[in-house]
């Protein structure tokens, strides 16, 4: 879809300032979601340099490759004040990047996503060591405003709408491959523009927290951890889990599961602003701990979302970023039981005045299927 | 698929070899096509820090998130000489790669892809200022064996079966999305296990070498470019592109059509070890110049590709890499007119012992659809 180019200034303007507060001299953020966050430019990733180049004072550049030009062109770029230095191969792109920064820039720093590819020899073309970029970029993508809320509920409904399908496509005898090949093609059904992943896990399989899909056979009875997010057009992502339950549970199994959805309520009834980031992962991690079920929970409890899956804020042990109304992360507690099965249950939510908004609104105890 | 350990071994010994006849104390290898090739393993691209620290002596180490642990024993790392450092959300993994290097190294190099978020740690934890890898690592990946070559036919083969079906998809009056849809649709049924990019540029499209797709009209007697390609299950890519007209051309389009052909037959010729890249990028060049159409070739004449769509060698001015028995690459020569239409003619090449065997076998000549 895109912002308007009154959208992408005011960005623009907040990160120029975020940096001279940081005292960089300039901001080199290279393709990926801070550029398309900052002006809507994609770019390409890795081989070919698209870089905005913007010192603290004074108009920014896009370096791009000429053959990108014309794209670059058709996007908000064109209504801002950024400089455009094309180049094509054969061509030192560093030196277009060394020429965009004022004589005696010393403190520079690179967007995470720029490839070493190209951080290697800007770092040597300028001759500094350069420093990352991060604090000063997530600031503005970590707090989101009306228009990019919008969009992320519209994710939420949409991967919520796939969900809700999920229990007529598992069934014993099935695939993991099968069911995730159905649920693939119903996100995009939904109004996504991309897969960004789909993982099925069954039985065993469940209790890997990154396992994605493979082609074991789904049997009666067991537990099915069902993970699936996709970006909507405009780019922001959806992610939502649930676990399902082929036919009847364990009951212990259905037990443990009932203490899991408690701690991602815990979680999410500590999410409000001015809380940490930390204590409300703490919050899920009590729960689970009172339940003595503490060392099934493997990795932390969320990760902001927006143009990219994984972005600030992390909600982890450790993390004591406070939160602030507009911030949007999952809310994903987990337990795994190595060799057996395990569980998932993720929301993903906004910070509002006074609490959070769930952007994921399917049941979220554990739902019979097949 | 994954290839044996044997041969993972064998490329990591190597690179090992490599890196110290290049001088270099340790590489630190990212998650991308270079440590798959190297030892079968994905990993995360950017968030958390996935990478083998490879020193020039001695075991090397695989500095892994636990959650990913599981997917990475499941590969040929469990068979090699490697070991294994986990980390969890909290930890630093930083300190990891650096007891993975002995000290008192200081000629430090990482993987073209390891995105900034890590290099930059990486360079301030070794306090060194890091150099790029690609020389060390370009050179196992550029020269294909043969199980690899094997792959690449079976690409070639699998994206041959597509363009013969695009005359039939083709036609006045959809647009280039419904067409392209069609076309990823073929892509995953003949054999690919991902669509890396489908190009369909109409008319006036066609005259941007990297547009993609639109919801443009497609005209009768316009002049039509797809590129298009994707992955194998084994990770190795395809990418071919031809140029059809819907109806009859302008006979005057067809003419440069086929001084492109022509261009693209020179370089296919030019191809054999001990030429240099630059040769084969001069001989597409030299025909279209020879035509007058010098200007309207905008890009280089090719890419190497293997476990990237785009890797070394590249084809292009100024590369006097010298081509080997092994090496596999695209040629493709084209020709721009803003504003009116475009072509390009594109087939994957490995170079042989005398010359150079095309992976993609359809005709080259404008072809008529719809």
């Amino acid at each position: 879809m895109g912002f308007s180019a009154d959208v992408h200034a005011a960005r623009l303007d907040r990160a120029r300032h975020l940096a001279a507060d940081a005292g960089l001299d300039a901001v080199v953020v290279g393709a990926g979601p801070d550029l398309d966050y900052l002006v809507g430019v994609e770019g390409d990733t890795i081989e070919r340099l698209t870089a905005l180049v913007m010192p603290a004072t004074g108009p920014a550049t896009i370096v791009v490759p000429r053959m990108e030009l014309a794209k670059v062109r058709d996007t908000a770029i064109a209504s801002l004040d950024v400089r455009q230095a094309d180049w094509v191969d054969g061509d030192d792109p560093y030196a277009l990047v060394a020429d965009a920064i004022p004589a005696g820039a010393r403190r520079i720093a690179v967007s995470d996503a720029l490839p070493a590819l190209h951080t290697v020899p800007i770092g040597e073309r300028l001759d500094v060591r350069l420093e990352l970029a991060t604090p000063v970029l997530r600031e503005g993508r970590m707090i989101k405003d009306a228009a990019e809320i919008a969009e992320l509920r519209r994710a939420g409904e949409a991967i919520d709408a796939v969900h809700r399908q999920v229990p007529q496509l598992l069934h014993a005898g099935r695939t993991e491959r099968e069911v995730a090949d159905d649920i693939a093609a119903a996100i995009m059904a939904s109004g996504h523009r991309t897969v960004e992943f789909v993982i099925v896990g069954s039985g065993p399989n469940g209790a890997d927290p990154h396992h994605e899909v493979s082609d074991r056979v789904i049997g009666d009875g067991e537990i099915v951890v069902v993970d699936i997010g996709g970006a909507v057009p405009s780019g922001y992502n959806s992610d939502s889990t649930r676990t399902y339950v082929v036919g009847s549970p364990d009951p212990s199994a259905a037990e443990r599961i009932d203490v899991l959805v408690r701690a991602q309520q815990a979680a999410v009834d500590a999410v409000r602003p001015g809380a940490t980031a930390e204590e409300v992962d703490a919050a899920a991690r009590g729960v689970l701990a009172e339940a003595g079920l503490a060392d099934a929970f493997l990795h932390r409890t969320g990760h902001g979302i927006g143009l990219s899956v994984h972005e600030e804020p992390y909600i982890a042990r450790g993390n004591q970023i406070v939160l602030r109304e507009g911030m949007a992360f999952s809310i994903e507690p987990g337990i795994y039981f190595p060799g057996e099965w395990g569980a998932r249950i993720e929301d993903i939510v906004v910070v509002t005045a006074d609490g959070a908004e769930r952007l994921n609104v399917t049941p979220r105890s554990l739902t019979s299927a097949g």
